[in-house]
């Protein structure tokens, strides 16, 4: 098949996460497409919608292939606007809301901004409530407080635990610690003592000794702490670590952080709190 | 129109993520429902699908009513098997593929996991740049380098600087840096010197002074920093700093982190990287 260009649009009245998360993971299962992507968040107005579709017009003129559409809009009107442009409209809540309101035997508010959660909610206060743990607990700092930890990851520089605790705390309410497994520690078969009492809690993070390498490469160049010698040494030290305690853990050289997260709440049974 | 209790799943053969994004979206429109929600990521076998379907039936006994699943299952065999519980299912792939494959003239490939960033990608290294950018620039720290970030946020101590710059780090790869206005800097009608090089860059978060002194109660209870009359006057002073440097800023009160990144990135014209 010959490669296209084709142009996507995700128009939102809100924030625009919910029609890209959807059109995105429904985009990648196609190959050979060379997408060029425009997000239309915040569209509120049938003046911003004709703008928006002289917009997608154009793309359609360029390309000589009409754009797709992703829409999360709850005003009919602005979505009657934009579908008189040269696209292919996929609208979620045009698609869903019927059946559910049929299923459920009452109608929809059909109303703008009610998918992310207040300020004010207890739910929300958790979270960021969680990311100041996180920041607080970071790279081994505060243990004493590690009892208070809903979970501490562990593992050797540069091996992912920052970003993916602040993505549990940010995103999940989750009070996560982590703890640096140094070279210091390489030479007893041991745990760090601080660890010992909140071995419970303690989840691992591992990946290959050639991506270590390369994360560590960038940071600090040809120096002997990003060798691959090196790397090699305390990865090789470190699962056998977490082997000998029975510690689970995970390598994550081919995921992301939304993945390593997920697959962390899933085997440890934390709850999820994705909204409140 | 009596209140009911109804269950919903969340199924995914991956993080479960999108399944929860558009279900939730849909399901925040129907009012006077309590809903219990369950959640089954890594659905990626007959075995645990049936287990699923035993949970769902028992939902729809003890509800007296069925379930609603909302489902992104990319394998059309395990889809099947949850058919066969009294429930309603909604799949994401189920209601939009085949347009869109009959709009692209090509097949889907229904392959699991492709949705998030693979780690080796440049957009994911990008990201984590970020959140290493914004752990380095928080708080007013390093402002030698915020020459190169893309955006500063200012506001008083606890108006929300911390959790919008790391999630603008983590969901959308922006090297967003922040700088917090104290009261020292009150006597004057001022920017504080180290902002004057980066005027263009900054953006002011601001709230009611209520709910500043709501957040600041759980810091430090009943101090003089926690006082309403002080809250009052540092959102004043600030409010009018704002104004005098043409700072564009944003009331943060009742929105949640994600549609403020979102209104910031809108604003400011900012790239956004949700996905790679």
């Amino acid at each position: 098949m010959t490669r296209q260009k084709r142009t996507v649009f995700y128009l939102s009245d809100r924030t625009g996460i919910t029609a890209e998360t959807l059109g995105h993971s429904l985009l990648t299962q196609f190959d050979g497409i060379d997408w060029e992507t425009v997000n239309v968040p915040f569209l509120d107005d049938s003046e911003k919608a004709r703008a928006v579709v002289a917009q997608i017009n154009q793309a359609a003129e360029q390309d000589g292939h009409r754009p797709l559409v992703f829409s999360t809009l709850q005003q009919p009107e602005i979505l009657d606007v934009i579908k008189q442009a040269d696209c292919r409209v996929y609208d979620f809540f045009e698609a869903f809301t019927h059946p559910v309101e049929a299923e459920l035997r009452r109608p929809s508010a059909r109303k703008a901004g009610r998918s992310h959660g207040l300020q004010n909610s207890p739910a929300y206060f958790k979270r960021i409530a969680a990311v100041n743990f996180v920041l607080a607990h970071d790279d081994g700092v505060n243990p004493k407080h590690f009892s208070e930890a809903d979970i501490i990851l562990i593992g050797v520089s540069r091996c992912g635990k920052t970003p993916t605790c602040l993505y549990l705390g940010l995103q999940y309410g989750i009070a996560a610690a982590n703890y640096p497994l140094t070279p210091d520690d390489m030479d007893v078969q041991q745990l760090p003592a601080v660890l010992e009492p909140v071995k419970h809690k303690l989840f691992g993070l591992t990946l290959t000794p050639a991506q270590l390498h390369f994360i560590r490469q960038e940071r600090r160049p040809d120096s002997r702490y990003a060798s691959l010698t090196q790397c090699q040494r305390e990865i090789q030290w470190q699962e056998a670590l977490f082997s000998r305690f029975d510690i689970p853990y995970l390598d994550t050289t081919r995921i992301s952080i939304e993945e390593i997260s997920a697959i962390i709440l899933d085997r440890c049974g934390l709850k999820r709190q994705l909204y409140g």
